[in-house]
């Protein structure tokens, strides 16, 4: 028998115990469950970010792993309540395009809209519906049991980048840490002769080489393309693959977000020659 | 037999190394504890605020979990460290008020101050007296044996409102992650016709039609109360009964604090005519 | 048999999931380990901070502990990835110092240079090289069969004080949460008679009498010495022995980072008469 896994991700943050009050509730139903964070630094309601961030991650757990994720602007209005089986995990969270980047990697198998308890609260539904659900979920409750069957879920547009004769047009979907920034160009790799290779939806794959390519960001140009963050001259823009194949920008021993003034949402533009 | 559960909240962050090595001094003595963070940014030493986060946060934990809170800036002096066994759980922590708001919703079945072990350090009883103390409980060890009885703990005054005949006055006991301003006013609910419920210590219930009430904070008036966010005007102040029973005031889509201008112990009053 | 244990620390912070990926990938290898936070807020590629506050931290846990230490301005270039079994704890990360000061307090029983997987990104080494590796030896894989055995690991220099007949000259290693300022003077300890003990390398002890001595940090002195934070007047600066030992910098109620304007790297000295 598995140890149920149970992955949170939310815009909580970690200043407030509802994260832990979730965890509480969880612990609740299932007593042995590894409950593990991914992020609650989500931007407040950003689920453009938040569907990013959990389509990086839930691959790299165990398959029978429930992720909970709960950004959720519409709490207590009509937005459905969702759980989704997929190959890859179960996935629990409101239905408003929350889990577009996971299935565009994997399937769903069985949805279903969630009943919610009548004595939920109508602003905490991660503690009163999603908790109880994911709970329910890692141990080894039947999916269909919790809720009416679905056939669809929502997805967002415009997740993938634009494609002209010269170009790709994507934007900032993710600034880390480090302040590097993610764009949503991608995914991408390397090709053993050092091209950059992209998959571009509804379009193919697109073959470049690096030395004809440029990223464009305000009135930045970046030019140099390189393997890794120590490769470049410290203290300078660089282009390189991200850790989960997206193109990304970065400085060397710095913060492109600060060095370039970037936020979340800046168009992101990558020129080239073919 | 129970998983051990042991949920800590503290004002040490999580830049420091210093919750987890509470979390490693507590597996050496209970290897299999769930150990879960309630939250670590509780606003240095304001015993006021850990007390409400901790009274919200219990009672959804299952019964047998161990509450280690530190919040303490009298660490190293004269003041007495406690261990409560109520029916919702054990508490261990100093004794400075840090469990007035759990002590209004449940009783003391039994309470020890702890003793100190003679190689304790003076700066960091989390590690040395805490934690240990918690382990044990968790572990099953009898809380007689980890101190000495007492018959009560400290309390921190003012904790309820301030009633007249025509408001309630309190104060802002909470900011959370996404700005919302939780006031000391509560706990409260909505009547099935859309009544304010609110119990007042020593009073009794106050019942109120909210469309002859306001909230005043500040110079700032707030008529507008709703079940939830999303019923307001995007970026518009509202009142609403926070997921715990407090009464709220929140901005749609935006921070309330930074609308408002509003800090921690600021005073806020709900006037009404009846 | 023992809980497995994974420490980790990282700079990772905890807006992204990175750290919650490793802890995926380790699940999927070892899926009951207990997986503790020591701290991801280590200031960006600071090598020497995320040392001092490993060595700060291990020796609090189960011996049987693995240390997941990731801090690796160098990933994807030459530098060598390593694991260290010692008394106290298994240890994995980059060979860039990160385990100077654990081992100065403890030896190095065994330890090698891991073989990097050939599908390993150049980016993420925490998720497809570290991760992996300490999954491996918490599961109680032999350390020998990870890589190729090394004789020893990088070590920070300049970790000592530098001592003068009338001073000891050292940094400001860390700032916690509560701005106290951690100097790398230390280990010391008081007396039974209240006099500052000191080990200083390549030197032996030093015993002084605080009211003879002086902490100089830029242009401020200090010449209050305390047991613990309560003992001076609210808002005045004091020195202390920290809670692992290291002098240490605070201001009673506020914060000396604050305060004195000081930051990580800022030199400090004790001076005294003897």
């Amino acid at each position: 028998m598995n140890v149920p896994i149970v992955a949170l991700l939310t815009d909580f943050g970690t200043s407030d115990p509802y994260v832990g009050v979730m965890k509480g509730v969880i612990l609740r139903q299932c007593p042995n469950a590894q409950l593990i964070d991914l992020t609650h630094a989500v931007a407040p309601q950003h689920v453009r970010q938040a569907s990013y961030l959990l389509g990086t991650a839930f691959s790299h757990f165990p398959p029978h792993t429930v992720f909970l994720a709960v950004v959720d602007p519409g709490v207590g209005t009509s937005r459905r309540a969702v759980a989704i089986r997929t190959d890859h995990g179960c996935f629990v969270g409101p239905d408003n395009g929350l889990f577009t980047d996971v299935l565009r990697a994997t399937q769903i198998i069985e949805a279903v809209a969630l009943t919610t308890p009548p004595d939920a609260s109508q602003t905490f539904h991660g503690r009163d519906v999603f908790a109880p659900a994911a709970a329910a979920l890692a141990n080894g409750t039947a999916l269909s049991s919790l809720g009416t069957p679905i056939n669809a879920v929502q997805r967002l547009d415009h997740i993938s980048p634009a494609i002209t004769e010269s170009s790709l047009r994507g934007e900032i979907i993710h600034i880390d840490h480090f302040g590097n920034l993610i764009t949503g160009i991608g995914p991408c790799h390397w090709s053993p002769d050092s091209h950059l290779i992209i998959a571009v939806d509804d379009y193919g794959v697109l073959t470049l080489d690096p030395s004809v390519c440029q990223v464009r960001l305000a009135n930045h140009v970046i030019d140099q393309f390189h393997p890794t963050y120590g490769f470049s001259i410290a203290g300078s823009a660089l282009a390189l693959i991200s850790s989960d194949g997206q193109l990304e920008i970065a400085v060397n021993g710095g913060s492109a977000a600060q060095y370039l003034d970037a936020h979340l949402g800046d168009s992101v533009e990558l020129r080239y020659h073919r």
